[in-house]
């Protein structure tokens, strides 16, 4: 729907409804400044059961006091209502700017419109509604089969700016909605949450910035009538739908031109890879290079010597940009101009080998470009 | 001198020598990647004397093992031999690009070049020579009257990208070098940088990126006859040096329009604050709404969410940008264009008040604009 938060008037109101009764598991940021509607939501999903969640993208909902507490649980409310399930069973969910109340003047009576529309195919113009920053809509399906049962798990995701989602399970602005129509359990969803959370959003970085508003959450309502508990294919398939969307977030970030798949190996173990890897994404004049079309190995190395608490021996680092190897024991062996045709691809591998263990991680961020910078120089005005 | 290093043609090559013998203190880059000529200065420095520094620009000689580690023996040597001094007690530092060797066949004869041409009114050519992206020399001077003596302390700072140093004390590509005519021991060189350290060069940040060849060198060589040994207004003059210096690195920072002074107070320590600001300054998302006019707060509140170890209560947290309170007790209070106008300044002051406590701590960085991005995809190709 529009309900006219966002100033373009483009769709801004997206409602997910179980026809029947689901169980839940979710994510949220560890933002100390947490949004409304990520407050409200928390007890509920711990709950482990929920019936759908009321989107809405233009105002995050967030440093509003009790007074957005209050909006948040009204969205909730009014969609409930509107739905005819019980209050409690409806999740809420806001992205956009910081600091403003959502006008429920507006988005009140949008939701009773939604309410009045739900489909079966409304997947894609949902998709479009809960966009803030993005270009394109993100969704991913996997199916399944189980003893003879066909299993379909769905996703779809916002996020393009203020993206470094450091999640806590059961408990990221980049939302995420999956829903499946497996037999699940509370505790399979969060079990099949949790085995892949760290290895997917908490590995993609756009910007370094950990939003107030970051949700991820899986429903399953059973429809299909096979029970995926204690099944891995089910856990694999949930996590190759978050890994696809965590993959679609990066490749759509702000200003984005390229996707850049970092590497860590040989580290002392993979917390430090991940250290080292997030340091690397992290780092705008590396970043700019890429965009730039020059493989600057010496920012790799520069990032990595920052990184805090990394066991690093320089004179052990090989850095490979694109398949080329630039660096070997902490020296150039090549000129960097070899690898530069390799930035030309919509997806440059950045590999650090730091040589001193078995740990191993990956990241990926995008490229910076000066795109990404006027674009939130005019966020707000 | 113009060595030939920097491919413009501009100078590149500076040398400082005392007249006389000479005491000396430094700080150098934590980052676990250390140039070569930071590797050769560390004991050099501690030995507590010196008579000079030898600075290339264009290349850093980082990266570039046993045999950088030569070349940056072979320029300090030059030096030495070329005007007369123990080769222990000539330093080297070298600032640019990480990976690449320095042409020793061009900057050993303009070392030569330039012992011969030394003179005392060669300061300001000097302060240009050691700029990389710099637009402008950066220089400061204090005065001070002892017992009837005049004292002068002079410095000159190179650095406008990759800052943000975390140097320690008797150890930035931030180079700094202050010289002054007082009779002064080692130690008090040593107190006079570590009384200042921390809220000057550690206190700065252009892009979170803390260098591999970051230097503060302070040398004294008593020609004034004025000893300081125990002066409190010596120990002011260098942290007003220092403290100049630091503000002119921010201000040139590369494609910066602004500087940024950070103040957080209310927090539970001053190490608390300044994790939180450092934290603020860090920021891309909010360093770009600064740089676009939008004096946008949440980014404020978002940054403070995500600061490690950061005791935070949102409900307590106000914010004021170029003195308008724009949020207070975690709510927004004001139009945030009620301040846009504000940032036209060409400083702007962002106070965050933590609420929990009498710890205090300020940090100056700068805007970031779609220059900073273009500007570091171009610069090695």
């Amino acid at each position: 729907m529009r309900a006219g938060i966002k100033p373009s008037g483009d769709l801004d109101l997206a409602l997910v409804v179980s026809d029947a009764p689901a169980t839940v598991a979710g994510a949220f940021t560890t933002n100390k400044v947490a949004g409304a509607p990520v407050q409200l939501c928390r007890p509920r999903v711990a709950g482990g059961r929920a019936r759908g969640v009321v989107v809405s993208a233009g105002i995050a909902n967030v440093a509003t006091g009790e007074a957005g507490l209050r909006d948040a649980e009204r969205m909730a409310d009014a969609a409930a209502d509107a739905v005819g399930v019980s209050r409690a069973e409806m999740l809420v969910s806001s992205t956009g700017l910081i600091g403003p109340r959502i006008p429920m003047d507006r988005v009140l009576p949008a939701i009773g419109d939604a309410a009045a529309v739900l489909s079966t195919d409304g997947g894609e113009p949902a998709a479009r509604a809960i966009m803030t920053t993005d270009t394109r809509p993100k969704m991913s399906v996997r199916h399944l089969d189980l003893d003879g049962r066909r299993v379909t798990v769905g996703g779809m995701a916002k996020g393009a700016g203020m993206i470094c989602p450091r999640m806590a399970a059961a408990q990221a602005t980049m939302l995420v909605f999956i829903t499946t129509d497996a037999v699940a359990s509370k505790a399979t969803l969060a079990a099949a949450i949790g085995a892949h959370l760290d290895t997917t959003f908490n590995s993609i970085t756009v910007d370094g910035c950990t939003s107030t508003s970051d949700t991820v959450l899986l429903f399953a309502n059973g429809a299909s009538g096979a029970d995926v508990d204690g099944h891995a294919g089910f856990v694999d398939s949930v996590g190759e739908v978050m890994a696809e969307l965590a993959y679609a977030v990066v490749a759509d970030g702000e200003g984005a031109s390229k996707v850049i798949r970092i590497r860590v190996s040989g580290a002392a173990s993979d917390d430090q890879a991940r250290v080292a890897a997030r340091e690397i994404a992290n780092s705008v004049l590396f970043r700019a290079a890429i965009w730039g079309g020059d493989p600057n190995w010496g920012r790799v190395a520069q990032a990595l010597g920052q990184a805090p608490g990394l066991e690093l021996d320089p004179d052990r680092l090989d850095v490979t940009i694109g398949g080329v190897l630039l660096a070997s024991r902490g020296e150039q062996t090549r000129r960097e101009d070899e690898a530069a045709a390799t930035l030309e691809a919509s997806e440059v591998v950045v590999e650090a080998e730091l040589g001193r263990g078995s740990g191993a991680w990956e990241i990926l961020t995008c490229d910076l470009s000066p795109d990404y910078v006027r674009f939130n120089a005019d966020y707000t005005t």
